[in-house]
């Protein structure tokens, strides 16, 4: 039967510095490195096997997923890279310490664009020499698909698309995927497998660098969801990213 | 224009051991991976540009292209790989000490199954536990397409489909491809793209981890090649393995 795993990546080195990362391509960090390590080794001694596996074009979800295919011993797994798996665009917002910007902008504002569904952050100035239509990796891409800002909403809207496009034919076929990719990208698609509401989805927080496990039904709804970890470790996760400024 | 850059992978455990590789799927050594970050920095400092990448199932050249791409900070381009460009496959000799097989066998005979174009090695019986037919990587290859053992020549005629239906397609757009791959499997394209004949590629050996650059006109003749590194790197290198046992 069809199985699914996220897996979400840990710690980058702008957590670390409290920034707003979105789309800039920061790595992981050392703690990273390590979180991606234990979920590789968790799902080894699982047994689970990779059929196809799915990342974004962002280095700390990519590396997330090496580290765990070669814990794994299952480097030879295929794998596609998508920009509609990266994390949400974070707008002008992007590289800017947390702290500064709710000291600038008042923390209710900055509450409102890190935890409204709908309600986007303030875009990045199109001539901006970070926007996202003068990198090569995304040449390919129309100007009406680069966003310049994304609220959680836009950033379901361009996952979606690429769920039932891409990744739910292979699933369809009795296959295994896993999918290393961030905490909007994956609360989007975690979102529309378990129908939770645009209120709730803002109180769920998906610990990084452990895996998700989700055992479907042949129509791919969802027969059942586990977090590969004991009930103790699974909370103590969730409460650490909970208050987390920097999604 | 079209280019082609091809990656030989570095040393593995097994070159350390002189055992016959092929198909079994060993790692790097540490010197190995020196040897990848090496062609990584150089490629970089070049200011190359990868668009699509290809390599074989095999974990030595899978992890020697993720740390070429990671050297060049391009670990978002897209990468294919397919058993077609995996190492010769070595048969019953797999995992032979090459000494040993030579006082077995005699000298003169393991230079015939090293050294001739067409004559392959003795086959790998297609019960032993660690025929490919029993691997999940090659379990969606037809029992006609997977050898029990492959001559160079064999090796060119596996490998030879893939550049025409996958690679070479992509090289006509005028894209710039990286290939990191294994002795045999690049020796292939390498007497295919520069017209050697069959007893000269026999003495051809590509040095491993020094980048072999490739232009090509838009039909993907060769306009001129060279390796990526000073004259005298380049024939040290190609000396290194010209008598090595175990390719």
């Amino acid at each position: 039967m069809p199985t699914l795993i996220l897996v979400r990546h840990g710690q980058s080195d702008w957590n670390l510095q409290n920034r707003f990362t979105g789309w800039v391509d920061v790595d992981l960090s050392p703690v990273g490195v390590e979180e991606a390590r234990t979920a590789g080794r968790a799902l080894s001694e699982e047994g689970v096997r990779v059929d196809r596996a799915f990342t974004s074009v962002l280095k700390r979800a990519i590396r997330t997923l090496w580290i765990v295919l070669d814990e794994m011993d299952q480097m030879w797994v295929p794998v596609e890279r998508s920009w509609r798996l990266n994390e949400r665009h974070y707008g002008a917002l992007q590289g800017l310490d947390k702290a500064e910007t709710a000291a600038h902008h008042g923390a209710e504002q900055v509450k409102i664009w890190r935890r409204s569904y709908a309600t986007p952050p303030p875009a990045l100035d199109a001539e901006d020499s970070t926007h996202p239509r003068f990198e090569r990796r995304y040449g390919h891409l129309s100007q009406a698909d680069l966003p310049s800002a994304e609220s959680l909403k836009m950033t379901l809207e361009r996952v979606l698309p690429y769920w039932h496009d891409t990744v739910a034919p292979v699933l369809s076929q009795g296959e295994t995927v896993m999918i290393a990719a961030h905490g909007n990208s994956l609360r989007a698609l975690v979102k529309y497998l378990d129908g939770i509401s645009e209120e709730d989805i803002l109180e769920l927080n998906i610990p990084t660098g452990l895996p998700l496990i989700y055992d479907l039904e042949a129509d791919l709804t969802v027969k059942s969801s586990r977090y590969l970890a004991d009930e103790e470790t699974v909370k103590a996760a969730a409460d650490a990213v909970a208050n987390q400024a920097g999604r």
